[in-house]
């Protein structure tokens, strides 16, 4: 209950209260295999269990814990269950989430750095690291002088800061001052993330100067594709100012030449920005490296540890090359704002650095999560969920019911029934239904496609052999009566 | 420690460590009056301490919670001590850390209804409960069908939506698909957050096309030269699409006219975008919703929980009264996010509603931090912070060496020495160099400004009178030797 007197919580209280809901998440976690993934709630169900007004008078702390067992978790697709194998991961992990408590404890303000230094410069330090475990271009740390990172909500932010910052240096800072043109024109694959469209939207640059440059067998971009569009468009008179390449597209984890485009946009003076999302985080093995070959030639670069490396959102690690050119298109500096540190150039201010002004202690989690694991203990989840997601793709393959729809280059496999869009879709459907794995798709060469993406913080191989269980047996009553094998293409893998 | 075998932490460990970083939470708020508000960190000490590499192999959680206390502790500035009255608040409190603690536990994704039900509706339903504790006009209500609110991560990116959903608005959709024109343009006061221009800029509009408005003797925008502005601008042959109106600015609480600005607006068809981040919170009191006059007239409207509502940051409140036009300006649908709920249009999806795709459970703290304090809870502490800053005022006023800058709506109380900046700026680095408090400045009719803001979560009578103690200690011995009084202007309060 509340103090009587000011309504506050009391420490005591807070304690009390603290331990059950750290209780509370680690029961949920005992459980967790027990819930239903896809939660089977129907529109509408939560809001109509809620009171429709606030509660005038305090409420003890116990009420709202029984609340969110019976009214919340019944909500919940559990994203954090080792049999979630939809989208990317968004995995979290212990230390990641006492590295979010603390951060709320603290509740400082990371806008300046004289805010709160050790929020700033944890984050540069941090991201150094980071650098280091990735084996990044040395320009993109903090140590070059020039570049370094910072974390942003989402690979979408990134991109959207990316796309400015690209958008000023070409213009030399005349879009900040007077508008868009309609001249600018920007790059992407026909597979990058739809969160560039939505930045160059936002961006002020339309859609229509976005290109989508075809890609390849593997849905790689073509870089002569690239290359001969930046000519067309620049005989139009248009302006090229930005490229994403993407190393590990969400449909099918194909990944752009980064070399290749590299070299065309430092010949055309255009920034490139590579985004790495989920794959990324594959780069803290050396024998996945080549994944970033040519990123020296990128001027940034963004990936999600809170996609694959056990930290909990938000928490997107974006790097530049030359930071000037990102401060220089995102900085305001009201009075208010005016203090002796930032006046002095000795530190870095990152709220030039991101669309928002205020952000919160969020390097906290990540150091947490690199110190617990190690960077043998990340290496080896990386290694292990490739494993499975190859093992299961190998599992595909000897079935030939099933086909690849592209051979996986990491932990997400692309597969369908050789049975048209229609029983694959029911094939999702059945599977989700049933509470015991949740998968999501894509398209690919215009047919329906079922993803795995193996990439939970406790997936194990038993968990992975029991979905590719499921899978068989819905297939089993989809196919029967029909003969299997007999619908769909058997063309070999690329 | 971690699993010999896998590196995780054990669920009992979590236990563990997650009581022990509870406890360091509640042993940090019980001590935190002892600790310098402002720290007094050397830029690059903290950086210099820890090591220059990534840690090969994980480490005891004990080792890195030692380092908070060691390193990380000495570099906080303490945003929640109760002897913080610097910028605007940050406040938090024990039922939102409680909430962000359960968000993480979850890990779950919110962008679209179905990767979580409960995330997208306790926070649509929680928005419709705060719409009714602020009063504020139905439309901005779910149940009105037409609009709605979300949660943003700040007023920044509130203000960024708002841009962009206007400037989809009266272009129907043309910005979006060809770029902008530099033709449109937005109008804020001079005393508009820094957030909107930022906003403008990124959106493609430019900076020349934003208007800055005159305000008058206190600082609230001029209705009258904004409809000059708009007249002046349509004859040349511009498209004004945009006003910012602002309940609370940032440098002295100043409250905009809303009433004759959205008369104006509806007039001209301009979107109306009212930002109330962080006195939007006193209209929990009927006596202080007069602020929201006219707000009827807006289109969007943004205020801050985690600014003066006990709710950690992340978490702004953003209403639109045409949810339409929000999601037209920013929805984007590839086929991997497609499934069967959104398609059917029964619910909400909210990344459609942001900027970036992925989002966590935020209203998850907001819902506990209403039912711990109830309305009334909130309202008391509300009139309390109020009551403290006018009794504050008070006291500069009956000290013939200070003045007001202006007469304070609410809990921010502008002030200085009559005695020129020289001597404020030294005052203001003596006060904040001592750790018992911290304050920060602005600059008010070309006079720097010393700024008080009553809104911690802990703030009591005590503190702001040890405050005002310091304050005239500080000053006594800034003008030992000089004839108090004898400099300044003495002109009447507006």
């Amino acid at each position: 209950m509340h103090n009587e007197r000011t309504y506050h919580m009391s420490l005591e209280d807070f304690r009390r209260h603290g331990h059950a809901v750290v209780d509370w998440i680690a029961d949920y976690y005992a459980r967790i295999e027990s819930l239903p993934v896809l939660s089977r709630a129907k529109p509408g169900e939560l809001r109509a269990a809620l009171p429709p007004g606030p509660p005038p008078h305090g409420e003890p702390f116990e009420a709202m814990l029984a609340d969110v067992d019976r009214l919340i978790l019944p909500g919940i697709t559990h994203w954090q269950s080792p049999n979630f194998f939809a989208f990317f991961p968004a995995n979290a992990s212990p230390p990641a989430i006492l590295g979010e408590l603390l951060s709320a404890g603290f509740g400082v303000q990371g806008m300046l750095w004289a805010t709160s230094p050790a929020c700033t410069e944890l984050e540069t330090h941090v991201l150094d690291w980071v650098a280091q475990m990735l084996d990044l271009p040395s320009a993109f740390r903090s140590a070059s002088g020039l570049g370094g990172g910072v974390i942003q909500d989402s690979a979408s932010g990134a991109a959207l800061c990316a796309v400015v910052a690209a958008r000023e240096r070409v213009t030399g800072g005349a879009v900040n001052a007077k508008g868009a043109n309609g001249k600018l024109v920007a790059y992407v694959s026909t597979q990058t993330h739809s969160s560039v469209e939505k930045a160059v939207k936002i961006a002020g640059i339309g859609k229509e100067n976005l290109r989508l440059i075809d890609v390849d067998e593997r849905f790689s971009m073509r870089p002569e594709a690239l290359s001969d569009r930046i000519n067309e468009d620049r005989k139009a008179g248009l302006v090229p100012f930005f490229v994403c390449a993407t190393v590990g597209t969400t449909s099918s984890t194909a990944i752009d030449p980064v070399r290749a485009i590299g070299e065309i946009c430092q010949k055309e003076k255009i920034w490139l920005h590579v985004d790495g999302a989920m794959a990324g985080t594959a780069a803290l093995c050396p024998e996945f490296r080549s994944l970033h070959d040519g990123l020296e030639l990128a001027d940034s670069y963004a990936f999600n540890p809170h996609k694959w490396m056990f930290t909990n959102f938000d928490c997107d690690c974006f790097f530049v090359a030359d930071k000037k050119a990102l401060i220089t298109a995102l900085t305001i500096l009201p009075e208010y704002l005016r203090n002796q540190a930032t006046e002095s150039g000795a530190v870095i201010d990152y709220r030039d650095w991101q669309v928002s002004l205020g952000r919160r202690f969020r390097s906290l989690k990540l150091w947490f999560v690199i110190r617990h694991y190690g960077i043998e203990g990340l290496q080896y989840h990386v290694r292990q969920h490739v494993a499975l997601a190859q093992g299961f793709a190998g599992w595909v393959e000897a079935d030939r019911r099933f086909e690849l729809a592209v051979r996986p280059p990491l932990n997400l496999v692309c597969f369908r029934l050789r049975a048209g869009d229609e029983v694959n879709q029911k094939l999702l459907d059945d599977l989700n239904a049933s509470g015991e794995l949740y998968l999501t798709h894509t398209r690919l060469s215009g047919k329906l496609t079922l993803r795995l993406c193996v990439g939970q913080t406790t997936t194990e191989r038993r968990h992975v052999e029991q979905a590719w269980a499921r899978i068989r047996e819905a297939a089993d009553r989809l196919l029967a009566g029909r003969t299997t094998g007999s619908v769909g293409t058997d063309t070999p893998l690329p």
